[in-house]
């Protein structure tokens, strides 16, 4: 366990870095040690950046140094991109230079059948009090301070963190938010986790501002880490929701566990239970974790769980489609108290039908979308309100879209509204609803994920608050 | 039933007019009736265009007539878009015309509470034998022939042939296939169904030699249409691929397709047991309908249900999940024999892992991809190939997917290839691959539906082949 002041150490060291050394930093084409000094150049790193190659004077216009030990001031982090077995040699340097944290980018230690040197590189770690984060990882990325520790592409800053063994499954997940609108808060990968790990991550990620959501990779726990993380998950939380996709859920996927980062995949129902019961959410595909991981940036300020889901559409099919993903999510779909249903009549045509789904047909304008959402914006009995959109050729989705945010808006976001949208002439519509950050997607599947994951966070934090009454 | 001639003539009229009247066409903008006249001039209608309308003589430049009895030859189908309560009296108009098929776009009958109109409508067809798709209809489109019936978008020519009662959500399907550059073979939205229905239209679709897979949305049958269908559909499927949606699993499900379009949505696992034993596949939403459909154009031609499927990957993470994927739909993804991982060896860094998945690491480049397909596709144990592409930034994806396809050429695809996609920089090869019609996706769900789609293809067909031979 790390004393409070050693944590907040750690976390100024990763997260407002003031220098970071690149040890390996090479001007050759190609190679990682070039392509991450650029990287923090182009992301206009706050904090100085020291190449390190004894080889050169001067690499891409910046002062390079021969050795970490004659790196100057501020120095908090350095990045190590030099071959494996003189690795744990650098290590000393750092240790004896005073840095704290190693983030080693390196290959060719246990997943390459060199426990052995993994060993020597922990070993002197411990020895000179340096934590490291990897080795054969992708790096550190928090894009808010430029700090761009990784050969992967930039990032933009946003909300929601990316955490895991794999470099290209998270890689692959910041890359989607990216396409999304939304970037990360930060992108660390940990490769071979010799020493810093998920646990630790997380405690630094509850205390990191920016961070709102958190998305986690596992293939599998250490030996013995097991009830540490556990502790730790359901500390955070009740802060922040925590997205997890657990790998290794059948024979095949644990055997490649196994062969990938040496983990055991242990019995995946067990580790879904614990985490579960910790309250984080499972899912098991990408591009339901960031639909799952976009929705809970929304804030919850009414009681989901008292309250009715509607769905608003101008198509019965998606309607009758997206009831039956909620329901078979366990969220009920029921009709509407009949006052609602007799003021619903009055903004819409005669042969709409007022039930749950509200199908308002296809001649459904941006007018009768905003009438109908004014009135469950209202109408306290309301929860979640899925907005669907699939327009014919006479109705423009983006006006729609437009005008339900507004309302939204002027509502003062108190329950919260997400969309689906289908069919031709979305994108411009889809494009808004990405700059303004409202959970979209196009699959069923994906919209009654989001709707699950509100219910699930919000009867969470309710179990939660009445057990700190209770105690 | 209909006897052979006369579903050819049918088939002739539906899929091969030669002239089509609009009544109810007008240059009034944003009307209906102007945007199918508009959408047959762009779509490079091949047959004649005839506009009705008393008060024109002419409309977009072309020759208005007063009223379809006064259309010239050759009239093979007509379009009605006029209010619901003058339908009854075209349709009769179109029978004394010698017109076979009217679709009726206009909406007012059951769906707004005027069944006395549909039945009046349905009346007139059936004295005057006209045969009606719709009413309340989005129409038909095959784009094949720029017959292009309906007031949805433009749609490129493909061999998907999507039909269902819900405009909007086949719109929704005609409108991804488009963007993953697959176009239809037809698009058929027969909304409220007084007449033509899914059975015939299968039958059509039998016929018609650009479709070579068929998407079906289905909310519930017309009763007593059970038998018919299914028997219709075991046809079909033994020359056909059939995907099939079925909604309302759920209550609210049901209850909104009750409203939708009147249907009873029954008992969905009956449904689904039936659909599934005429050799349907069933899914439940539109990306995995797509990708399923996609991969079901590729020719099978060995025994894939005796085969070992494999992942090509160069990251352990998505190797991991899509493994896992796999075996949640009962496909295994058995080690490979030990004799292929000693070629593979030859090939591959010595610790990438030649399990199964090949995890080639993330330095593999599209020669080593290439160098491993080339030997996975001359081993006759090996099934299909799943080729994963996480590229790290100094990897260019594009150029990897144009090497495996070109060995995969080579080999004259006697075996499937699909491609998993993910991360940073993948947009010119997923562009590629959509061009060259190479099913490609980026959810794991998806891709592990692919394959099980192919799986249960070629075992289907094995059993129906087996059943031809006793019998």
């Amino acid at each position: 366990m790390l004393s409070k002041g050693s944590l907040l150490e750690l976390y100024r060291s990763l997260f407002k870095p003031r220098g970071v050394a690149i040890i390996g930093a090479t001007p050759k084409e190609g190679k990682i040690g070039r392509i991450v000094v650029e990287n923090l150049v182009k992301a206009e790193f706050k904090g100085r950046i020291y190449p390190v190659n004894p080889k050169y004077s001067e690499i891409l216009g910046l002062r390079a140094y021969s050795s970490v030990l004659e790196v100057p001031d501020p120095l908090d982090v350095v990045i190590v991109a030099v071959p494996a077995p003189i690795v744990p040699k650098v290590i000393e340097e750092c240790g004896k230079r005073g840095v704290r944290i190693a983030i080693v980018l390196s290959a060719g230690f246990s997943e390459a059948g060199r426990k052995d040197l993994e060993l020597e590189l922990l070993n002197r770690a411990r020895k000179y009090d340096v934590r490291i984060i990897g080795p054969n990882c992708a790096g550190v990325v928090v894009p808010s301070i430029g700090f761009h520790a990784s050969f992967e592409e930039l990032m933009s800053p946003g909300n929601i963190a990316v955490i895991g063994q794999s470099g290209a499954y998270i890689t692959a997940l910041a890359a989607e938010l990216e396409r999304r609108g939304l970037g990360v808060s930060a992108f660390i990968s940990y490769g071979n986790r010799v020493d810093l790990d998920e646990e630790l991550l997380l405690r630094l990620l509850l205390i990191h501002e920016e961070t709102k959501v958190i998305i986690y990779y596992v293939e599998g726990l250490r030996i013995g880490m097991g009830r540490r993380i556990l502790n730790t998950l359901k500390e955070v939380t009740m802060e922040k929701p925590v997205v997890i996709h657990k790998a290794g859920v059948m024979e095949a996927g644990a055997r490649a566990v196994a062969s990938h980062t040496g983990s055991l995949a242990g019995t995946y129902r067990l580790y879904e239970a614990a985490f579960k019961q910790a309250g984080a959410f499972i899912v098991n595909d990408i591009d339901l974790m960031l639909d799952t991981a976009h929705v809970l940036l929304l804030p919850i300020n009414i009681d989901l769980t008292t309250s009715i889901p509607v769905i608003v559409t101008n198509s019965g099919g998606h309607g009758v489609v997206i009831a039956d993903h909620l329901e078979m999510l366990g969220i009920r779909v029921p009709e509407l108290p009949s006052d609602i249903r007799y003021k619903l009549k009055e903004h819409l045509p005669p042969h709409a039908s007022l039930s749950n789904p509200i199908d308002m047909l296809a001649e459904a304008t941006a007018e009768t979308y905003t009438k109908v959402t004014k009135l469950l914006l209202s109408d306290e009995r309301i929860g979640v309100i899925i907005v669907v959109v699939n327009p014919p050729p006479f109705i423009n989705a983006c006006e729609i879209c437009r005008e339900v945010v507004r309302e939204w808006d002027y509502s003062g976001r108190i329950k919260p509204i997400v969309f689906y949208l289908a069919g031709f002439n979305i994108e411009e519509a889809i494009q808004y609803l990405r700059k303004m950050k409202i959970p979209v997607t196009s699959t069923h599947r994906g919209i009654a994920c989001m709707v699950k994951a509100l219910y699930d966070r919000c009867s969470y934090l309710k179990r939660c608050r009445s057990r700190k009454i209770k105690s």
